[in-house]
This record gives structure tokens, C-alpha cells and sequence, in this order.
């Protein structure tokens, strides 16, 4: 008999929160049972001879499928070469595994390849492999992309889910909800007067930049589908600590926050593709943040909170007036196609 | 301005044939041109460290999802095992990226991934990492299916598309068309009284046994999209030989046969998934054959042809009755979804 409650698939089973988390857990895992699976990070981790390698892949349905700031093609890239980098792996190669729908515009699969193309040169990723399917006309929504990567990882480099410690800072490296906000926005074609761009980028980078001032960084997370507040949530629960954060500390765009109001979504929910969460140790976490500060995609960095020894498992999130709350898991909401 | 002829995807562009061919040949590898891409192997060989490893990928989209012999489960996972296999790799890790429609039903998605489970058992590989991504009813058939897959390259091994030499051996491991037989056939709903099984099955074993006997095995191949003319075209053109076969020499149903005439398909171009193409020296190509016919993947395994001096780049078979005719790569032929 199944563990999951629901007979049929919903779109919450995709939504990167709650729902999804109990598909993997109940389903999924129990299935694929191995220890790798089970470490849950945004990629796996493995010994090959001498060498230690990271394994991801994601899928991309986004739908727009170009929108301002980017397009399915460089989400597609930007996406696996960050969780490579999440797990401090170099990113080295990538596949690419295209289902496109009978009838789709060359022009437009031109434009999208040639999207994916730039962003991998700006990951400094190869694109080694690939696989072209076509189905007929409305069996798929125009173009899926699935992309796997490998990286290398550093001798010295250990970042694991679970070695958030109580005492170290969060660091976050800039504004939250872009993404997810700019996809919502330009596919219920709202005319915003103040333009949104997805914050879609390799944060490849920025990792190494980072790493070079502390090699010991304990975890990396890259807060897409389920957002801030999700990833905060899998941390925490993971390495089985509390974790506090100020929303006042949080960076989003005062345009954002009017669109999310006006939508009624909580940015703490919404995806981001070109943001990291660092967790570091609270004696280098003032280095790890200048530096990120000085880098192109960590200009608007900020220590958000910290690792605290109350509440395992739970986000609490002091707000701007001074109350607390709790920042559970994305749960209930339907954010179809946001990646 | 592109040099597709067409405006639009048609189905014939995922056949795996000529159409298929260009559009890789003239958009894919233009846009993101790199050597290793260029080998145009069934997977990427890459140096890591003193490793040497294989990484390929492949989509499925196969309708129906699940049928005689197998499912969408099993082809994924053995599909992925076997493009690494050609590449003379022992398969290691998988990746599976899910993308599924709103409202499939959860027992079904619970068969399929219990297949998926079973077949990398069986391959004797891992799920370590995985992506699930859910679209509204109706942008997407069901379940559509991305595995990508890392193996280890053992140090004497070698194979690659262009050594094909004049004298080498073509070897195949058994009888052709099972699987597209039996896909199409069930897909079109006909009750045929000879049940056709589609022969998906993981071939890493067999390469394994077949390279203990013969570590320099040349070319190694399997002839799935397309099938056993495009596959042996392929050869033919990136080593610069030709390739001479028998009709007679190649094993294959009685009931496929008839079939393929009933539907008016030539079973040359239906796909195999558990099938090899092996070019091997013709010093070792009896005790390799020998080896192949003694595991249970390879029983009727057989010698159906040589690599030729003669028509570089050309595929030549004689037929049963004596004559000879250019096969060609599958040209034309609509056949969507069958992987």
C-alpha cells in the first residue's frame, strides 16, 4: 500500500516544499533506498579512484520559456552548474536532454541552444553529451530541458547538508524572490511599470571566491523551487538545529515586495536561480561576507541569522517589528513550471 | 539565418535517422562545438585525474509507457547502462530527472520507479541523484523520463566510432526489432497471437565478458533509434570504411518479420534495446562470437558482416536471394516515441 496519501500526482508534488518532500521521502527514497539518495543534497557526492566527484541533474519546464533576464536555456545551465558548485565541486561537464514538441520554431530552439551555449561559457562548463527527443504535437508543452553535471571537488573541500554548527552565521548573497517573481509576473502578462529580471547566474564563482577565503565552508544551498524559507527549513533539519534569522537582514527589492503583495506570495517562498546560502563558522564569516560583497553576484550579500541551539529543525524569523514566527516549509502553494 | 531547412520541429527530427543527423550535424553542434561532442559516441569520454570516465544521456517518451517486457522504468536505467557500456565504461551512477503530468496516477509512478529500481540492480548501479518536476494536465503525455549515467573506463580499453579497420568482424549480439515491433504493436492496439517482447535489458555484463576475451575490441555500438542500418551507417561514416552484410546472417523473429510486413516497416530501422553491434579484429572475432553465444544476452548472437575496403562510408547488404543494396540511414519514416 502506498505511504503517499494522495492517488494521483498533484502539482504541489512539484512544488519544491512540503509535498514534494513527503513524495521523496515516502516514495521516492523507499524505492531507490541507498545512502547516497538519502543525503538529499542538490547533488551527490562520490569517490571515483583518487578523485572525488559531484553528480546533479534538474529538469526544466519553466514556462515562459524566455523571459526578461534570461530563458529556459540558461536556467538549464545555471541551474546544474550551481548545484555542482553547492556541493564545492569545480563544475567540469554537462548533458543536455532536450524533449521538444512537434511543430516548435527552429528559430526559437536556435535562440534557446544559443542561450545555453553562452551560459556554459560562462560557467567555463563543456557540454559533452546530449539526446534529442520530439513528441507529437501536444504531448509536451514546446521545449523540456534536462541537464546532469559532473564537477570535480577540491581535496580540502568537505560541504555536507548536515554540518551546520550552532554558533555559525548565514550568509546570503543577495536579493530574494527575483526569479520567481519576474516568471509570475511576465506569464499572467502584467505590464509592471518596474522591469523584474530573473537573477538566473553561475554561482560557480563566487563559490570559488569564497572558498579561497575559507576553505571550510559547512554548507552550501542554492534556495530555488520552495525558496529562502524551504532551503532554511531542509538545513535545519538535515544537520538538526535551530535556525534564526532577522527578515530585516533579508535583501529583496522594494519591487518585489509590491508585486508579492500584490499577488499575495511570500518571497520567502518563491524561487531564486542565481543566489546562494552559505553557512559558515562565526570566526570567518565576516571575511567570507567582504568577500562575497566584492564580487559581481555578491554585491548586496548580507549575514542573515545564525545557527542557534534552540528549536531543532525549526526556522524562526524575527520580523521587522520585533515579533517571531515560524518559517515552516513551503506548503500549499501551486507554483507550476517556475523552473 | 539557419541552415535547417525547415521552419518548425517535426517528428521526423527525433527518428535518429538522416533528419535527426542534420539537425544535430548543423544546429546542435554549431552552437555548442567541442571536440568531445563531436565524437558523436553513444557517451562522452573524459579524462579525470588518472580516471578515465564515460557520461551520456538519453530522454525517454516511449508510448505506451509500459508493455510487453518492460516499461519506461526499465528502458531508462537500462538505456543509459548501455550507452556507457559502448563506451567500453563499467556503469556506476545514474541520475533521474522526472517530469510528470498533474493527475498521473501515483500507482503507476509507483511500478515505474520499482522497475527503474530493479533494472539498476540488475545493471549494478546506483540512483544517487535525482530531480522531480510536475507540469498542469495537459503539457505533458503522462511521464517522461531523463537518466544520465558516469562510468569508469577500465585502462586497456578503447573504443571509439573511427577504428573500425578493413577486415574487422561485425558482430551482433542477436535478433533485431523486437523492441519497436512491440512497441508499436501495442500501441496501435492489435491483438497479435505471437506475443513480442521488447528486449530492453542492461548489456554491461556481456561487454564485460566479451572484453575479457578480446580487451581491444574496436567499435562497440547499440542500435536503438534508428536501428541496426543507421547505427551500422554510422559506423561506416566516422571510421571512412565500408561495411559489407548478410541479410541471411542477421537473426531475427519469424513473427518480426511478419509484422514488419503486415505494418509495412523494415526492421533494419526499428529499435533495439538490448541489442550491440560489436567491430572486432578478425584474429579474435571467433572467440569473442564464441563468448557472446555462451551469456544469456548474446545466445543467438552472430557474425553478419565485414568491414570493407570498398564504397567508404556506405553500408552494403546481399540479400537472401543474391543481389545487393545500399542501406541507407533511416530516412523519413515517422516513428515518435519509441524509447
Amino acid at each position: 500500500m502506498s505511504l503517499i496519501a494522495s492517488d494521483t500526482i498533484g502539482l504541489d508534488h512539484g512544488s519544491g516544499g512540503r509535498i514534494s518532500h513527503e513524495l521523496t521521502a515516502r516514495l521516492i527514497l523507499p524505492v531507490f533506498r541507498n545512502p547516497v539518495l538519502e543525503t538529499l543534497h542538490d547533488g551527490a557526492t562520490l569517490a571515483l579512484g583518487n578523485e572525488r566527484i559531484a553528480f546533479s541533474t534538474d529538469t526544466y519546464v519553466v514556462d515562459p520559456i524566455v523571459f526578461p533576464g534570461g530563458s529556459i536555456g540558461d536556467l538549464a545551465v545555471n541551474g546544474t552548474v550551481n548545484d555542482l558548485a553547492m556541493c564545492g565541486a569545480v563544475p567540469k561537464w554537462l548533458s543536455v536532454g532536450l524533449i521538444l514538441e512537434e511543430g516548435f520554431p527552429m528559430a526559437d530552439l536556435e535562440r534557446i541552444l544559443s542561450d545555453m551555449a553562452r551560459a556554459a561559457i560562462t560557467a567555463g562548463v563543456t557540454i559533452v553529451t546530449g539526446d534529442t527527443k520530439v513528441v507529437p504535437k501536444g504531448a509536451a508543452d514546446r521545449i523540456f530541458i534536462n541537464t546532469a553535471g559532473i564537477g570535480s571537488i577540491p581535496e580540502h573541500v568537505h560541504i555536507s547538508p548536515d554540518r551546520a554548527k550552532v554558533g555559525d552565521r548565514i550568509l546570503l548573497s543577495g536579493t530574494i524572490a527575483d526569479h520567481g517573481v519576474c516568471v509570475l509576473a511576465n506569464r499572467q502578462g502584467m505590464g509592471f511599470d518596474v522591469p523584474i529580471e530573473s537573477d538566473t547566474a553561475a554561482l560557480n564563482g563566487l563559490v570559488q571566491a569564497m572558498l579561497d577565503i575559507d576553505p571550510d565552508i559547512h554548507v552550501l544551498r542554492d534556495p530555488t523551487r520552495g525558496g529562502l524559507g524551504t532551503t532554511l527549513n531542509e538545513i535545519a533539519a538535515q544537520a538538526a538545529v535551530g535556525i534564526r534569522i532577522e527578515e530585516e537582514a533579508i535583501p529583496i527589492r522594494p519591487a518585489v515586495v509590491g508585486i508579492c503583495e500584490l499577488l499575495g506570495y511570500d518571497p520567502l517562498y518563491l524561487a531564486n536561480e542565481g543566489k546562494l546560502v552559505a553557512v559558515v563558522s562565526a570566526a570567518s564569516a565576516e571575511r567570507v561576507l567582504e568577500r562575497m560583497r566584492n564580487h559581481p553576484l555578491g554585491r548586496q550579500a548580507a549575514c542573515i541569522g545564525e545557527v542557534v541551539e534552540g528549536h531543532p529543525g525549526r526556522v524562526v524569523l524575527t520580523t521587522r517589528i520585533g515579533g517571531r514566527r515560524i518559517v515552516d516549509m513551503l506548503s500549499g502553494e501551486q507554483l507550476p513550471r517556475i523552473c
